[in-house]
């Protein structure tokens, strides 16, 4: 046994007390599962086992890091900041084991960090042992290590990494949180390129729930690292456009009273000894922020929907992008911000997210998002025109089935090599009862629908701000007028006229990514059959 | 009768048709109150009746809104914009009648755009008739008007009004939207400041429900304006500050399977066949994230409480502004992150929203709230010796009582002078078990609270990130540990060490501008007795 550690590790090295090993073994023991057990007997073996090993402070199991000192002279570098450290001194590198394999006296280990990854060597010599390397080949793949290194140029590109001009000559390497031996999925499988030729017969893939039951692994992927990272984008351009055109951001509550669209597909809440509903728009609200003078008004929060729908787009639970906007005299000057607003978004991810687009490509092969400045608006019967032309039969006052909405995408993408328009004139009949009628053609109404790669992004419309006239449509429409007292109440003090939209978030980016599945741009998605994680 | 005014009208005049007339006059019928009906048939008695009225097509009730034209010949300046017309042409503003008296051959209305107001005249003469200054005098308060108008400098100061240099001289005046003629609230009294002294007897307050009863027009108010867009402003701050450090935001479900703290005070969901529940926290969400290597996350969202608490500072429902972070050693680290934030927050404030402050500081009396650069930190044990200096006992181990949270925030104010400060180092035996213990003495823990005005407006911690000692402190606390499951599950796969807090954003709000109720904060606040609107 090594004499007590603690005392004789020098400076700047790591010091693994007898203590710590006795800890982890300990909870080594307590692990359900054996596989863990024996990675973790291995590397205490190899850590305090053979008193002739003349690298045993520089390798082992890190104590939990429970903050008791600040290491304040340990200086960390990231994986992309590596090169810049060519032929220098050592660093320090924190990072997962992407995949680690002992040979001989060598061990290969790829360290990766977030989407980056760098290739590690240990060389049996003066520096290394052959339990070191032992030690570093048993480190179980996801494990988080620290390791000093010096960075090393290399001869022939390393192409299994993102860093491929250099390579870590590692010197010492600790585990500071260790993973299970069996993980329930390899990030090598649930990265694997979804076209890739299937020569080698490793072209295993991941099914969706095993990834989603899963997620904590599954989000590891760089698909998924720059898929979040994205909507982050989206989530920042929207407010940022909005902010610069003068809007404010709001706050609406998602328990409502009453329900706000008629009842049909809401959640019911027990509240205190009453029931309530989570709220499946903030419609009501930004009216009312509107009717309160704040002008223009952007929300953006979770959004509920009871509908049992399973299908590649329909969550329970969504993050709904809302805005809506007092205007002059015509909603065309709202409707014209919403389609800026776009394609600055679109605009916005091609310019600062290239590298996150490029990453969901290497695994999901997808066309590049196609977009007009101005963008495109047709006309409702327009739409009707192009579907009719290409065979179709539909009514003047039908709405677009789905099958119907995404043709017209491809006439559309076809004819005017865009992924983005607008569909302006929705027929009255199909929209909901507070929906400004067309003034100059009863058939229609002054809403709208925007759309990307041929599904609908956005619904919204010129709202009725006149509250008599607002009741007169709600009877039209056989609507009680009791229920909906308070919501006609809010344009009885003076209301300008607006209108607005609302955006689903995950739909956005899973359209603009070109993604076939909204799971994959939400990252704890709901749905009728998935509550969890 | 005037004769078909729609072809009569000149150029950039606004016409008033008969139809439109005849239309109000059939909605007006169907008002409920009497007072309405009698306030549109004044106007409408004005607009139409009287063929000698030489400016019957300037004035009158304008047809609904409903985008039938785009009128782009038609340039609208903003109150604030007035100032640079003084002298010049004719222009156009929209807003409110916030006030509005005939007397004689003169009108005077003034006008209110959000929080600026500026005086309206209209006198009998060439361009004005008695029964457009009658019609003008008529318009209920809140309705929203068109104007047209000359600006004008005055000789003395206007004190009534933001505008106090100029006056508008209408030429053209209509309706845009009418108001009820008699309201709920009075936007004055709602304004009124609340340390105003009595002299005429005029203190009229309006309650607090009753402002929320009505928040549509409550919020009207100036102060009411400022709050809301510095509260904007907090959450703009918050994700830009974090986003420059390198953190991601995420969106994490408020639906969720098991409840996230033990099951008390949560409120459930009806979800299909099964039971469900609101979110508590989001912070299993982002410890997952951390795990999935987003190493720095932040979401802002709702947050639910099921408590039955009806104070100044308790909402069922409020915006979280939650973020956690990856560190290397110690969770310092996250806690001079989370510090710094706060900072430059108030920094941020202070700089940019020097006009809301203002606003806010007219209507209720408030100190300029005080900070340090960079922010107080205190041990837990510092604070509990302070307040034994003053007389109070306390425990050790015991967690502050509301009233020595306060009286600790006025003796930290005293001794340096800050209205923020953080409290390191809390008592590991109040703490939830997933807090980790303070290595260097057993009976605190790596956590902290942190404080504005002596009010705690962020609670955090050092979560455990190893499983089997987190087995270890769940069942110390007596958790069942099949219940927990799923969240010991998310650490099997490595994480690294990570801390992190959740702030509640209203008690930011109110807490800066040192308001007294959490009410005055949230655009629509839920409590365990409302629910609407």
């Amino acid at each position: 046994m090594v004499e007590d550690k603690e005392n004789s590790a020098s400076a700047g090295q790591e010091p693994v007390s007898k203590k710590a090993a006795k800890k982890q073994a300990k909870l080594a023991k307590k692990a359900e599962h054996k596989a863990d057990t024996a990675a973790a007997l291995a590397a205490n073996e190899a850590a305090g086992d053979n008193a002739a090993d003349h690298a045993a402070a520089r390798y082992g199991l890190s104590e939990m890091i429970q903050s008791k000192d600040k290491r304040s002279e340990r200086e960390f570098v990231t994986v992309p900041e590596l090169s810049a450290h060519v032929g220098k001194g050592l660093v320090w590198v924190r990072g997962r084991v992407h995949t680690t394999r002992a040979k001989g006296k060598q061990c290969f280990l790829i360290l990766r960090q977030q989407s980056s990854t760098v290739q590690c060597i240990l060389a049996v010599g003066d520096i290394i042992s052959k339990q070191m390397v032992k030690f570093a080949g048993n480190i179980p793949k996801e494990s988080i290590i620290d390791i000093q290194a010096k960075a090393v140029a290399v001869p022939t590109k390393i192409e299994s990494c993102t860093e491929q001009l250099l390579e870590l000559s590692v010197e010492q390497i600790f585990i500071i949180s260790q993973a299970k031996a069996q993980l329930p999925l390899q990030i090598e499988d649930a990265s694997r390129p979804e076209n890739a030729d299937d020569a080698e017969g490793l072209n295993i893939r991941v099914n969706q729930d095993t990834r989603l039951d899963n997620r904590v692994l599954d989000l590891r992927t760089p698909a998924n690292q720059a898929i979040f990272r994205l909507e982050a984008g989206v989530c920042r351009l929207f407010r940022d456009i909005l902010t610069e055109k003068g809007f404010t951001e709001i706050h609406t509550p998602k328990i409502i009273s009453a329900a706000s669209e008629g009842g049909a597909n809401v959640f019911t809440v027990s509240y205190f000894k009453d029931s309530a509903y989570l709220a499946q728009s903030p419609q009501l609200y930004k009216q009312m922020a509107i009717a309160a003078d704040f002008d223009k008004v952007y929300t953006v929060g979770a959004v509920f929907r009871a509908e049992d729908s399973n299908t590649h787009r329909h969550l329970t639970e969504f993050v709904g992008l809302d805005l809506e906007m007092a205007f002059k005299y015509h909603y065309h000057e709202v409707l014209h911000t919403i389609g800026n607003t776009f394609t600055a978004i679109f605009k916005g991810l091609r310019d600062k997210y290239s590298r996150e687009i490029e990453a969901v490509g290497q695994q999901y092969k997808v066309e590049p998002f196609k977009f007009l400045e101005p963008p495109l608006i047709l006309q409702f019967a327009e739409g009707v025109a192009m579907l009719r032309e290409a065979g179709i039969e539909t009514g003047d006052e039908e709405d677009l089935s789905t099958p119907n909405e995404k043709l017209l995408g491809r006439l559309v993408k076809a004819k005017y090599d865009t992924d983005f328009y607008i569909l302006d004139k929705f027929p009255l009949a199909i929209r909901p009862f507070y929906t400004m009628p067309d003034p100059n053609n009863p058939m229609y109404s002054n809403s709208y629908d925007m759309f990307m790669r041929g599904e609908e992004i956005l619904s919204g419309a010129q709202r009725i701000h006149d509250p008599e006239y607002l009741i007169e449509r709600a009877k039209h429409h056989g609507i009680d007028i009791t229920k909906i007292a308070a919501y006609i109440e809010s344009f009885r003090y003076g209301c300008p006229p607006h209108a607005g939209g609302g955006i689903g978030m995950e739909r956005v980016v899973m359209l603009y990514l070109g993604l076939d599945n909204i799971r994959k741009t939400s990252m704890f998605p709901r749905d009728p059959k998935r509550l969890t994680p």
